[in-house]
């Protein structure tokens, strides 16, 4: 199978029209401020179940459907995200969404799954209960990132940022297992060829940026992040491969930065966030990546589904 | 002095524009679950300095430039929010911002003040500490909310909301001393006129509802709320006859109710909010608003300058 192209995005963003919000590009002139340069924030934490989740998972069943392929139950793995945006989905589309998560998952992401009708199966072996799952139910896994439909769906958000912001001179993308980097990598490189793509791990979970250094699919023992949404413990061969064609560099942080930047892009955006989405302002802050000398920079904020408490008990 | 007309909202948005945020009206697919009804929010908490205050300001500013009564510093009262938008203004127009704010104010509201190089003047008396800068500088105070400048700038909020819906069947604002709703039904009863404005206020602090039931300006003893916001110890002159004219009807809600639905509301909505901004959701769910029996509601979020550690120590 080939590389998911800027035409599967545009595609992909013609099959989901009016299930998925536009998200806004809003201009934060207090990062701005700070860092010297405009700051633009992709809000996909104001996307339907806060996160960007269901523009991947909408588009693969969607695919699935028109294929013939899509059955009653739709099974996947998740750290909470991805499996609210497959109970989304399922709604909409009258699909049964079944979805092994951690047994620590945070509170609010099971409340999210819960309310879209998601059946919450707590596990220690995310990808083996996966895999039981789909053989009980006689269906295909619906994939958290690695897959082509999932890459091409979340793509759609780097369509969106273009369109907002013709020339942009840096993207820097929270990456878990590499979906939404693939998507909007390909799609800001078709559009904007100039504006450079980083992504952003904790140096934890580093699964893309370890498989890009091997050249091959690494899987990780699995440490604990307080980016909870980017845990993944492998990225897979299509976003690997997406990953090497488009993105121009990826870079970790410490667990320590992301805690402090993270109640401090909350309050600098005033958009609820979830840990993750503050990596790139951990990045730019210890300067894993270097603030350019001009231009614009776009930080995807990639959710927005966190625990009050947690967010406050968080140094500020 | 006549009421604010369109027209002159019309003319702040030209005066003001390129300085301020068109801020987004987001649809809130949780909250529209929750009340049947689609719910949008017209999102101020996204407006440089994090709340509505800088239309007022910078048109007040800019038409008192314009008029040759723009001096080297402006002065005013604020619990926070216009104190920011003041100095903020004042840092893009050249002009000094000297600000009597309660002693107890919110610490990111006093942090947000000194960000824009705003001098705060603590004290138990705003009115007569905002005379007595006045008096000393030489210039006319800058009042938050009792001036026509300062009821067309927030009115620019009413403009924008019936260009992204044009048919809203319910607006619901947050009132502390009725600037921004006097400016907003304006703006909706122009070019929405079978649209329902109205206006929410805490129990502890409702002097703009007083006001409409006496028919005249009532001074309240000033009792401490969690909207913080909200707390205006009189309606003036020219905002009571700007909602005579143009609001349906205010209600009040109890702090119990404020308290609940804030975190409520940042959790379903995705944005940090202030406690201020979180009352029209209070009204919906205690009833004090009837939920219409179809239409699109929208939510006037005005601002989001909370303290993090306060918003998750409320109840969820």
């Amino acid at each position: 199978m080939g590389l998911v192209s800027v035409e599967d995005i545009w595609a992909a963003a013609d099959r989901i029209d009016g299930l998925v919000v536009r998200t806004p590009l809003l201009e934060c002139e207090q990062l701005s401020r700070e860092l010297g340069r405009q700051v633009l924030i992709k809000a996909e934490n104001l996307q339907h179940t806060g996160s960007f989740k269901p523009r991947g998972a909408l588009n693969a069943m969607l695919s699935w459907q028109a294929e013939g392929r899509l059955g009653e139950v739709a099974v996947s793995f998740s750290a909470g995200n991805h499996a609210a945006a497959v109970a989304y989905a399922g709604q909409r589309l009258g699909v049964r969404a079944v979805v092994a998560m951690p047994r620590d998952a945070i509170s609010s992401k099971v409340a999210n799954v819960r309310r879209y009708g998601g059946e919450i199966v707590p596990t220690d072996d995310l990808m083996g209960t996966c895999s039981e799952l789909a053989e009980r139910h006689g269906c295909p896994p619906l994939y958290p990132f690695d897959l082509p439909e999932i890459i091409a769906g979340q793509g759609i958000a780097g369509l969106e940022i273009c369109a907002d912001e013709p020339a942009p001179d840096l993207v820097i993308v929270p990456v878990g297992g590499g979906g939404l980097i693939g998507g909007i990598a390909t799609a800001v490189k078709a559009l904007a060829p100039r504006c450079r793509v980083v992504g952003v791990e904790s140096e934890v979970s580093n699964a893309l940026g370890a498989a890009l250094a091997a050249g091959e699919v690494v899987r990780l023992p699995g440490a604990p992040t307080i980016a909870d949404g980017l845990a993944a413990p492998f990225a897979g061969t299509c976003t690997l491969a997406q990953a090497q064609a488009y993105v121009d560099d990826m870079v970790t942080v410490p667990e320590h930065a992301i805690a402090e930047a993270w109640p401090a892009m909350v309050a600098a955006t005033r958009l609820l966030l979830e840990p993750s989405a503050a990596v790139g302002l951990a990045a730019l802050r210890t300067g894993a990546i270097e603030v350019p000398e001009d231009g614009t920079v776009v930080l995807v904020a990639s959710g927005g589904n966190a625990d009050l408490g947690k967010l406050s008990a968080t140094p500020t």
